[in-house]
């Protein structure tokens, strides 16, 4: 992955939870960037993603302090002051206000930041250059993770080429409403700040906002894209300006790209599962029947067992909400048609769909014969090591 | 448990999916037995799920028709004509019209149902008397269940004592909606039909509407309530008429006892979990709030590690859609209150969270701050153990 003109990275070991790793990085932007953010809808939001969203409002920042291994979720008064602290610190160490420090902090939810630790790590960072690689950044951030996720596209913007890079974390707590876990875009593309939120909220509507790992959604969800305005390409007026089009398509792209990592290191993942729910009556009952595939624990248990038990699809979209005809439903896994006109298709050879099921690479197709909506969801099988993992996740 | 005057039972060897154990119960009922039934509000619900509603708003029975190891659902036409004939061959059996007989079916999705097995046992039980008990009842009607689920009540309706006796099935899959899985319960009670329904509709709402156990919903559930009027009480006017009010409490205990066995025999179930919501702006969001406690694979988990991982309760109530107050959010387990006032308390003592958590029967108990309202959830752990019983249910 190149480096963004106008960013620059730096990853230290704070010891806030995990020792012998890094789990802080600050990201510093060049004067004049442009920042857009999406964020968790939990009702418990954690501190630094109530602080972010006010700073993100504002459409401009200069630095992004970034902490795995504690959420600084439900932590009261404590929690926001220490909030406030560690953006002056960072705005200290970037040379900025520290109302354009955006702050992403995920890990254990209820129990008090170690501010000590963080500020250390940040002075011993005020000596050292700002090159850390962007791999080593995507593991800083990492908690669960069980390897690092970036991704980037470049493309022109009118005559000037532009790059795009985005670096995310995310393995448990995965069910997006606005968006999932954390990631973080930069270009050095010159973006308007309205236009930047546009296409962010385009791109997350398709990629994050479609996977799920567990159904839990976290209180941390933060989403952050920001341009630094370096490449000196030509403003563009709007998000649909024509010259915005492969921009658009690489930053949609880039998410997905992203959002799919996310779920394919979904805790204890053995497969990976693309839903595709066709012929609903609307795009919002397409994706209700899809997630509900996608977050039935029967559904994900019974490939993760590699058992071509469909019936268990059938009670998924039947509970869904979602509308149906249950004489045109139609179910394939793998490609191959299981049922057909409400019932199972008799030729239909069961021993194809388990060798399917064997593979690392799920597909499942319904068509509710309903209407014309469609819309896909990306998830993972449910396995003994979800369980191995949560079970015992604090000690 | 007490026979019920009125009430016969057979049970039978069909092989219909188990080989070496009873797997069909015939239900006779005595002529001018009336009844009410509840049923899965899936989209995909079951052959026996349609065509008992059919023989429920009638308001009368004479034989319901239970088996185990395949539920007739999503099997097209053949599945229709495969109750009716089945019905047709109990109302033979019983002496009756198929127009009076119940059918329910639960085991597999998908595949069609061997009416020949069940032929053959109908024909075997015409020649044996009718004198099954409740607990080999019970254990006909189960699939994955541990053990056989039955309750009894004995109260007075006026001057006249009746009993209450009802037999439950269900152990994954279980995330009711209208209803839950199969639960049968038979009074010698004389109750008019609409009166038969107000109790029941009410009594399930507290009841079978208040356990999940893996958020998956049954296209087979169904609950029926059979009176066969042999106790000669003075014939009630109203659900609410004074004389009921014994057998109204009763009626719901029974059905509350009955659906906590269910959950107590969760798949892989190690612990039984109370989930108390309070203080929220209505019953609906209470309980959309515990059921997102409830239905958490991340608290279940938890849970199931005996961890005292609070924030993951933080975290369900966040995403639960409910309104809350974080500065007012309390939360306790095991009667231990772990946050006041939006934060930790100081105080409180994690040892003692972890004894209760080593228990079996766990309390969680949240206050969302913001009103009066109230509801109660049962589940239960996610363990290897669902895993296991799920990842190869059909081989």
């Amino acid at each position: 992955m190149p480096a963004i003109a106008g960013v620059s990275l730096q990853a230290a070991r704070a010891r806030i939870k995990y020792p012998g790793r890094d789990d802080l990085l600050l990201v510093t932007l060049d004067r004049g960037t442009t920042v857009a953010g999406v964020f968790t809808r939990s009702a418990t939001a954690s501190a630094p993603v109530q602080w972010s969203q006010k700073v993100a409002a504002s459409g401009k920042a200069r630095a992004i302090l970034i902490n795995s291994g504690n959420a600084n979720t439900f932590t009261g008064v404590q929690g926001v002051a220490d909030v406030r602290s560690t953006a002056a610190m960072a705005g200290r160490a970037v040379g900025c206000r520290d109302s354009d420090v955006l702050i992403a902090s995920t890990g254990v939810i209820g129990e008090p930041l170690p501010v000590n630790r963080v500020q250390r790590a940040l002075a011993g960072m005020a000596s050292r250059n700002r090159c850390a690689s962007w791999i080593r950044a995507a593991r800083a951030i990492g908690t669960t993770d069980t390897y690092p996720k970036g991704a980037v596209r470049r493309v022109r913007i009118g005559g000037t080429e532009v790059s795009l890079c985005g670096i995310a974390k995310g393995s448990g707590m995965i069910a997006p409403d606005m968006a999932t876990m954390l990631a973080f875009v930069f270009t050095d593309a010159r973006l308007p700040t309205p236009v930047l939120r546009t296409l962010l909220k385009e791109g997350i509507r398709t990629s994050f906002n479609c996977i799920t790992v567990d159904s839990d959604t976290s209180t941390s969800d933060t989403v952050l894209l920001a341009a630094t305005g370096r490449a000196l390409n030509g403003l563009p007026k709007s998000a649909t300006a024509p010259e915005l089009k492969a921009f658009r398509a690489a930053l949609k792209e880039l998410l997905t790209d992203l959002a799919i990592q996310v779920v394919r290191d979904g805790e204890g993942a053995s497969k990976f599962i693309t839903v595709d729910v066709s012929g609903a009556a609307s795009n919002a009952e397409a994706r209700k029947a899809a997630l509900a595939i996608a977050n039935s624990p029967l559904v994900k248990t019974a490939i993760a067992g590699e058992d071509a038990n469909w019936g268990r699809i059938i009670m998924a979209v039947g509970k869904s909400g979602a509308r149906l005809f249950q004489k045109h439903l139609a179910i394939s896994i793998g490609g191959i048609t299981i049922t057909h006109a409400g019932e199972r298709v008799g030729s239909y050879d069961e021993r194809q769909i388990t060798k399917h099921l064997k593979g690392t690479e799920i597909s499942i197709a319904v068509d509710l014969g309903v209407g014309r909506s469609k819309s896909r969801v990306w998830t993972c099988d449910l396995t003994h090591d979800y369980i191995r993992i949560n079970a015992d996740y604090r000690t």
